[in-house]
């Protein structure tokens, strides 16, 4: 893709749902205010990792917060903007393009409406190829990259700006920031030259979401064309029984159970911190993160999330493989289900379905 | 004064000690980093308010955190001139000089290692005359100076920086950083010019205190002489009998009992969050916030911290002025009983003894 139209944001916005694995924040805030700056300053351009000059660098925006509280306090629309101005003014020098920190949930959308607003390219790629829920837990960190000098505002016009000695630090400070700020903050981080963002970001990304919002939103088989268009494995398909869910600091926790109907036997669980993060199938691991688990309604294919997820609901369970950055040791140790506290070693989706 | 030397320090910290009203933090971590810094460095050049011209200005620098953290963690003797350079930076421009922001307890000798360090005139002014436990309780505050930007700094190289719509916000953000930090962080903050020193800081805070140090190690009836020239009221003599206090988030809370000896009868009661806020003696208020209410030893007369008074000790009480700036309703309301949480008007001390 080109250029990124009004049109097109609702694609995207549904796509970007599905890559949040469950979590990830509601895509129709950042939808909302990006659909409202193309409305007034034209499409944004697309650009792919080539476009961007080695002596330019590009600025992720993003929001951080907690889902739940984020679609309460709606930004007034400029704070993502004043963020990446913040940082730029910061770092001593223009942008050159925004992109995708997240491309999962709410965190597609909201640099559109940046890259509208600044009348400023998009670049076509992001640093998860899904959603996680900390700061450290991008591809970036992988290659060494600071997520600091970091940019923090709020809507009543407070900025803090950290510049930590790793990123598992920038995580940290700004969580309080971020519960200081009421519960979400606009934030521009982890700038990166032409030459970062073609080795260390996940490249495509708004394309990918795009035609995953397009199977969701257009398409008269939606779940088969989700799993052409995602690489992805159809886990089950069941009706939700249980659901464990408890909020804590923000994070959703908790457990969906399965009972398999339609072909599908037996009970699939699903554990989830924010983000769906482990299936069992009658107490065998099916997918686990970073592989992605995605849970659709059985018959829009809509996403269905782990704060939404409810008793009755009838859903398809997809495991969709990862980008190749997250699979090796190290970034298993980043983002693997040991980091999140289970006990469970990480397998390619792919070899688990051999 | 004119140049503070390494002999000077030890008096200046037992002053700062008498104006930390029992808080402030324990100025020995400051005095050891200054004595260093001055012995490496030379004497410090101490400027008057109306030496700092107006288009230059003064970054005061201080330790934030919970006194007794900071005790424990010794800070390597870099980080508070980091923060310095770091606001200097953030500014772009060079500071002047530096100065204390909080004259009272650990805070009046911070500022002399940065200023030994960088060899650099301190200003004999800060913006309390005491000791007060939030960011935005200074007079600047009440000329309207704003504390942002800020510059926060941990040993660990992290730094912090805020710029932020009012004083109270300031106060929020440095504090959950500050705890992320690890519970004390080297701050930099309220950069002022000339006239904005002159118009909104305490003046004389370094003389005064080197002479209330004066007073405690080297007269032969230090009670007699701390009376006079800190203007003070001895309110009381008396041995403590109970002690309630409670440590939350590191804040030291609760009160303490005295039964009156040697002339004085009845019972006094004070009140300190931090620092000791209100004095009653059987009942009737004697003094209050932001009247210096201080506690020394009977025989010695060291200051006594809140933190440290215990059963048995036998001590006297003394009533303090505080500085004009602080009696104004504006500067009640910042820093009077009332904002603490208790029901009692402010009077000045000297009517209350009419």
């Amino acid at each position: 893709m080109e250029k990124i139209g009004v049109q097109d944001v609702e694609n995207l916005a549904a796509g970007a749902a599905v890559l949040g694995t469950g979590g990830g924040g509601d895509p129709r805030v950042g939808k909302l205010m990006a659909e409202q700056a193309i409305e007034k300053h034209g499409p944004i351009e697309v650009i792919q990792p080539r476009d961007v000059p080695d002596d330019s660098f590009v600025i992720p925006t993003a929001m951080m917060g907690a889902p739940m509280v984020s679609t309460e306090k709606l930004p007034k629309g400029d704070e993502a903007l004043k963020s990446f101005r913040a940082l730029e003014n910061y770092l001593g020098g223009e942008g050159f393009a925004t992109m995708s920190i997240e491309i999962g949930g709410l965190n597609s959308t909201i640099p559109l409406a940046v890259a509208a607003s600044l009348e400023m390219p998009i670049v076509d790629a992001d640093g998860m190829g899904r959603a996680f829920p900390e700061i450290q837990m991008v591809t970036p960190t992988l290659g060494g990259i600071s997520a600091t000098p970091m940019a923090m505002g709020d809507e009543k016009g407070n900025a803090v700006f950290l510049e930590t000695v790793d990123n598992f630090w920038t995580e940290k400070f700004s969580r309080s920031v971020t519960s200081d700020m009421g519960g979400s903050a606009i934030i521009a981080l982890y700038a990166m030259n032409g030459e970062e963002i073609r080795d260390h970001t996940i490249h495509g990304s708004l394309t990918r979401v795009s035609r995953i919002g397009q199977a969701v939103m257009e398409s008269k088989s939606p779940l088969e064309d989700l799993l052409e268009v995602t690489g992805g494995y159809h886990l089950f398909r069941g009706k939700v029984v249980d659901v464990n869910r408890e909020i804590t600091g923000g994070f959703v926790e908790g457990k969906a159970f399965l009972e398999g109907i339609e072909g599908f036997e037996g009970r699939l669980e699903i554990e989830f911190q924010n983000e769906n993060l482990i299936a069992r199938k009658d107490g065998e691991v099916m997918a686990t993160t970073p592989d992605l688990i995605c849970v659709v309604d059985s018959d829009t294919a809509e996403p269905i999330t782990t704060e939404g997820i409810k008793y009755g609901y009838r859903v398809d369970v997809l495991g969709v493989p990862c980008n190749d950055k997250w699979r090796s040791k190290e970034a298993i140790d980043l983002v693997g289900p040991g980091y999140f506290g289970y006990d469970v070693e990480y397998e390619p989706i792919e070899r688990r379905f051999e």
